[in-house]
């Protein structure tokens, strides 16, 4: 699965300045400890230099200020965005499907563009579009009336319920289920009534979606996922949400309906939110954080806690809770003093 | 998938009061920004009736004290009930499958009752039975033995181990897993041992369970879940745990075995709870409460945070938890005072 | 699905001392209320002595301090213990599948051991080898290179991607995911960019992972998972990580990446955990603690809370924090007193 690259192509391909032999012939890349001459390894901080030094691999990324005799060296001031950009040109991606299987079952009204590949027992509804060079994993399920932009990746055993709509590069990772009704009932005469679930989910371009991951369906409204958007798995999207670009939410981050999220927010894992609740661009959400329905949490504002509140008020809370029976010993202590 | 009907027919199936073109036609609904002048829509609450004043619909549900000149109005004393009782009506549910798919794996002695729809590659094990109406979808996975109810709704990708049960009108989301083996183990000479998990799952009529949900089969008692309980997507329920009527729960809740839930009960997302926990009739959880093992929620309770306290007493000290360091600042000028 | 034996064969196979009727027919196991004649109950203290008393199983597992008159009593120090191995004796598991089913897609150089069988609609990937006695469920997606262990349970709906390794024993659930790529990028540009996820993951002998859970393959280290290792369902295990032997998570339990598990760890549910933490043997982690990144909870340490902290100390800040009205009011009457 490797595709081999010298230094120098390597070099050039992602910007790096080049320091030693510019025929090296790179055909992977590893971890320092595991790797072999011909892995491509990197270095973060000069601090790790030795691990790189004691690496058998012949070329290493790394920024300007690590020394690495006998290295050959890809100098970038950021080594872990190069030596990324480099593993896409080194490792080629393990592919999803091959050609359209003869099990597959493909609507008849569906299009399908060249280089389209679909895995076996894959079944693809009416009037779906399937851009060109995307690759459909086996027992996918792709409800009628979906379109799905070129070079995307679904996974083994990914549903789109109908109608859902993803633009181009999009990975969706197995078991990831896509556009299922969103929870909403009006209560009445002692039970639930199911809300309408009608609207659409609508994928932006580069898009990655996690194992098992899953994104509601709009009620009246869609449901949106906007350009490089990255999602974890076994993350909850409930209905109309509306996810701003690159924005990236970890494991198990779980978001009631209706809340609008910026540009380039930071979910921490397990983080809840309640309905309607607005994350302007950039904000930092802690990891279990939970915020509570109709809040908002402000640009670049980084919080934690449930409720959530600042990083710094909630630090300073918790070491004054740690200091609670402190606290308590020294109100004792006044109230003998006074009792005198 | 929109069926139309006119604004009396509506008032006359929903109980509402009709006031305007009885012969306005209907064929669908959405939210006021959207509508088109054949959608229905409807306001809460006479604050948003300027919304639904320059919408293009014509037709709005509303309660009485919403003024709307110039639209036609179904009143409603619940005006979000009744307008998802009008959706039912209007919007026609996507089909899941129609008739039984020539691929679908069938084994002998299933019995399937009239109508019943089964979609590409789905397998259904021995001595099933599936009731009259129910569409199973692509991919599902019927263990041996269980016995669904009429009118189901079994979405694509979804497993059901051997021997679940389910009423009638169920609809469960793609990916969700009923009947899997609970967690118990025995621990001896240092490992874990199997605990028999040899109950099973029994689900009421009316129920909804989301997209990924896990709800194990019982240990040596049975897994049940009452009429109209509706689970959100990503929900654990553990072994043995016994849920009542209407109790409806949000997104990534978990449960541990042998729980005790009541009817009525309101589950906020990411809640936890440890085994043999009671909650009472109409008790209310907050999102991401942690109930301790073997502790009961009253009926009627409201609680939240971890450990779960009642809602007012949360307030309480969180306000106090916020006040600390004031608090430590009186002690420290008390302290001076005392020195003095 | 059960077996007949003795209360003599019982009392052999699992190492307990017989009182009473050793030709006594077992059957199968059943929890005391539930309990026919012929089926095994077991009572864990005296105190359910007459829950076992009142049941109509002749046969019971005891320790020696619990009187049980007139049933055939089994005596064991660990009567759960006992109880589960005796389960496992007289309950067959459900089979998963039996032989290889005509529409199992094997790809051509798969090494199927003597034994194997796979349901329907299963797809097996190039160059799989699968060890004898394993049964694959229908639907289970096993990408290329997989390595499987003997006497395996693969549930259907199961995905396996390329290069996940098991040892024997392994039982997967339903909607599991193994394999899939980690959660991994390098920011720059104003997008985030694909890390490598080019490592495999590595599951020992006799390791149980329930329905949903999802478990990456390292990045450029390997996910690896020890022997007896239990995972409940929809747990999270971020790449990189390394999970000692005999280590059990419940249910929601999110790992980052690159943590490590020492053995016999006891994660509760809902557990968060960033990435680099360490966990020592025999840690004990209360349910939906939160344990930051690159910390280390001690060996045999139990911690509870976010962020996590010893269990004595998290309680004793919580039964402060409860009585923080109250230590406001003291303080306030002691300014009142200086005042004066």
């Amino acid at each position: 699965m490797a595709m081999t690259r010298t230094a120098k192509e390597l070099a050039e391909s992602i910007g790096a300045k080049l320091e030693g032999d510019a025929a090296a012939e790179i055909r992977g890349v590893a971890a320092p400890e595991r790797a072999g001459p011909h892995d491509l390894i990197y270095v973060e901080a000069a601090k790790h230099a030795e691990r790189a030094a004691a690496s058998a691999a012949l070329c290493v990324v790394a920024d300007d200020g690590t020394a690495l005799g006998g290295k050959t060296v890809l100098r970038h001031k950021q080594p872990k965005l190069a030596f990324a950009k480099a593993a896409a040109l080194l490792l080629e991606r393990a592919p999803i499907a091959s050609g359209v299987h003869q099990t597959a079952i493909v609507a008849p009204l569906t299009r399908l563009s060249p280089g389209v590949s679909i895995g076996p027992y894959a079944v693809i509804g009416e009037d779906v579009h399937i851009g060109s060079g995307t690759q459909i994993g086996a027992h996918a399920v792709i409800g009628a009336g979906c379109w799905i932009g070129d070079n995307c990746r679904i996974h083994p055993r990914v549903t789109l319920y109908a109608g859902v709509r993803t633009g181009h590069r999009v990975e969706i990772h197995s078991g990831a289920v896509i556009g299922a009704d969103g929870f909403g009932y009006a209560f009445g005469e002692g039970r639930y009534w199911k809300f309408p679930q009608a609207g659409i989910v609508e994928i932006g371009d580069d898009v990655e979606i996690g194992a098992n991951t899953t994104i509601d369906r709009g009620s009246l409204d869609d449901t949106r996922v906007g350009d490089g958007v990255k999602l974890d798995n076994l993350v909850q999207i409930g209905h109309n949400c509306h996810i701003g670009a690159h924005t990236v939410m970890a494991s198990q981050v779980g978001f009631s309906g209706s809340c609008v999220i910026g540009k380039n927010v930071v979910v921490g894992g397990q983080a809840g939110f309640g309905e309607h609740c607005r994350l302007e661009d950039g904000a930092v959400i802690g990891g279990q954080s939970g915020v509570l329905g109709g809040k908002t949490i402000r640009s670049g504002q980084t919080v934690w806690g449930t409720p959530a509140r600042s990083l710094d008020k909630f630090k300073e809370q918790f070491v004054w809770q740690a200091r609670l029976p402190e606290l308590a010993e020294r109100i004792k202590k006044l109230e003998e003093k006074a009792a005198r």
